[in-house]
């Protein structure tokens, strides 16, 4: 494929993958992108991986059409006006989920949760409520704010994060959304403690992100729940001690991890997306002291239920997005550890795909075939 | 009323509440009580409270013929075989939740929830799943191995507490549950950090213990919920600074507590016993870092349910038993601290009745109309 970018009036013409509608193949489309509005920059994507949560909201959300994508690095092309602490050429990642350095919740120190540049839900900036990418003048929606399947995108500056020039961008990031968010769920949320024991619910990228977190802090059992039977070997790579697999048992998962950590884990993690398994994580965990970190992004069934009695006895739920990390106050230091090999991260790409083959990538994780494929813009 | 009591075999025969049916009124009754098995005490009771807790049992459970009363204050009349911890006229407070000092939680610093003197739920002593007392050898069942609505009872040695014979039983019997749990889910639990805002949903002594508890660390606004305008003027004593009356308001209480709070406040507290509120409490918990904490027993519907994008956004359900406190540790220190009017204790006394008015006790608390009613046994 090559890539056809025109520059008129500023508007850059490139390719991005455009949802028509729920469950429908991406489709690669020319598309426009305004220049960047003030406090914005425009990044040229280099790669960008498919999370789970691209495919749930393709799936399951009426916001159509749109471009989804928000696990991404990419080099900086143009800055908005106002913006000085991003230059052309900068290496960037995205983030869903920003940080103003300014709100209540970005100046305390006990939260993450932006106000400003939180969760767009509505496919649109945060700054005008509209979008930058369009077809012949019809507008495209964006997905977080990030929309980095497209050749281009333009993000708000609280969204990007610099990193080093020298750490490969084919490779991080999946610091910026998956292994981030798993890390921050062992490290920040839970702060797993040296000797204790871990159940995990699901082991795709922040599953196993979070058993990469519990076994770096020294955790005795980590025990992985899936039902894909595949994530088994892969499983042991970040330090699964037990590999459960819920349709070898007759018995109820919550009973099986009791008989394995004598009464329940100390932490449970559902990375599923499923609000039942909230519910069997929490009767994982112990009495007294039990914390369940739920992470998933569920398709369906919006409402978690549990006993009363479960919290009444001790336990904890407690919820998290991006692990914790406010991301530019944290994100580099991981890019650090990356580099310093303090953590794994290749091991979770399991394919490379040029960005023509996107659909693939789609396929790939709804079959369970895969952990992250990474997609590689053209040069 | 003159009690009788008589001695054979060690059996002692003494005046109890029983409750023959769900919210059929107490009827007074010749008890007979077993002397104590080892491990256990026999106790002559001073002073029990009635508690909430005690009437949603009374009202909802199925076990019957039933000893309710858990709230108590007492002197050591004998002990069992191998109690070397107590002897004859010792001062006690009795808990509903016990300490062993040896199992997995109570030797963790993280809980106080004893996985060997838990809440017993079948009416039976904990070592041998049997009663103490019995009417012409029909067995009477005990609730939470307590039973304090008697003259005469028999506990295990793990749910009592020594406490200092310079402090007036009348009082700290209100320390043996309602008054603790609120404090301690103020301080252990929630932890509530200077000038932070706090919202607490029921102003019974559960919940104005935990607003004592927050005034003490000097939280900024401490907004009390309650359906009953004769809460208001009780509230201010312990430190509520804002009373909302449901009834008052057209919009969703969450919503009025978002606008005084400006974005919900940081910590919430459920202590009706009211699923639903729980829903409510975290609305009204800020993003990022809202924490709620449920203590209520619910009568009906005994499943929480919420949206899990009130977790993933950053919110804590936290529950909590007799306020995270290990009894026989902590309970003592509370007990000075009351001596040393560090708490108020006596303000959440409205009623003193005499054992044999003990069905106004729980009709005062049904209509609404008491905080704590003290039963005085006979001397
Ligand atoms: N909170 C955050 O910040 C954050 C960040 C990224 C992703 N997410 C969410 O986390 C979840 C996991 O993301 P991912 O990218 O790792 O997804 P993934 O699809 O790679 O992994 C999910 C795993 O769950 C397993 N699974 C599915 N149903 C199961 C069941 N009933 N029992 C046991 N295992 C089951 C699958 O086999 C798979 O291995 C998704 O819901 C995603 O939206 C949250
Ligand atoms: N977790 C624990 O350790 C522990 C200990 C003691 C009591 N409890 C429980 O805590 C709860 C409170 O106990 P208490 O003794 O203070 O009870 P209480 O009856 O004295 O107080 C409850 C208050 O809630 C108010 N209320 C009722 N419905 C309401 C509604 N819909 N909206 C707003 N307010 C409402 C009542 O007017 C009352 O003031 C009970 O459920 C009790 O069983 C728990
Ligand atoms: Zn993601
Ligand atoms: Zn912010
Ligand atoms: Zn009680
Ligand atoms: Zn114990």
């Amino acid at each position: 494929m090559s890539s056809s970018i025109e520059q008129i009036h500023n508007v850059i013409t490139c390719k991005a993958a455009v949802a028509w509608g729920p469950g429908e193949p991406l489709v690669l489309e020319e598309v426009q992108l305004s220049p960047p509005q003030s406090h914005e920059i425009r990044i040229k994507v280099v790669s960008t991986s498919l999370c789970r949560s691209d495919l749930t909201a393709w799936e399951s959300q009426a916001i159509f059409p749109r471009i989804f994508g928000h696990e991404a690095s990419g080099i900086v092309e143009s800055i908005g006006k106002g913006v000085t602490e991003f230059e052309e050429g900068d290496h960037v990642l995205t983030v869903f989920t920003g940080e103003c350095r300014t709100c209540r919740q970005c100046t305390s120190v006990k939260s993450n949760m932006c106000q400003v540049l939180g969760l767009e839900r509505r496919g649109v900036m945060h700054s005008d409520q509209r979008t930058r990418f369009s077809i012949k003048g019809k507008p495209i929606y964006h997905y977080c704010a990030v929309s980095s399947f497209s050749e281009y995108t333009v993000v708000h500056t609280g969204c990007a994060v610099k990193v080093s020039s020298a750490a490969p961008l084919e490779k991080i990031c999946l610091l910026s959304c998956g292994v981030a968010a798993g890390l921050g769920a062992a490290w920040n949320v839970a702060d797993i403690a040296e000797g204790s024991t871990v159940v995990i619910f699901g082991l795709g990228t922040v599953g196993l992100s979070v058993a990469q977190g519990a076994k770096l802090r020294g955790a005795s059992q980590i025990i992985g729940v899936d039902t894909n039977p595949e994530r088994h070997e892969k499983a042991k790579v970040f330090g699964i001690t037990h590999f459960i697999n819920p349709n070898d048992f007759e018995e109820p998962i919550q009973q099986v991890v009791k008989s394995i950590t004598n009464g329940g884990a100390d932490y449970s993690f559902e990375c599923i997306g499923d609000t039942g398994m909230i519910t069997t994580a929490l009767q994982s965990c112990c009495d007294g002291c039990g914390l369940t970190v739920t992470l998933g992004v569920p398709k369906l069934k919006p409402e978690i239920s549990a006993h009363y009695g479960l919290f009444l006895s001790g336990r904890t739920l407690k919820g998290s997005l991006f692990g914790g990390w406010k991301p530019k106050s944290h994100l580099p230091s991981l890019v650090d550890m990356y580099m310093k090999k303090e953590i794994q991260v290749d091991d979770f790409i399991t394919h490379n795909l040029p960005f023509e083959d996107i659909n693939k990538a789609f396929n790939l994780m709804k079959e369970g075939k895969c952990l992250r494929s990474v997609i590689h813009m053209p040069k």
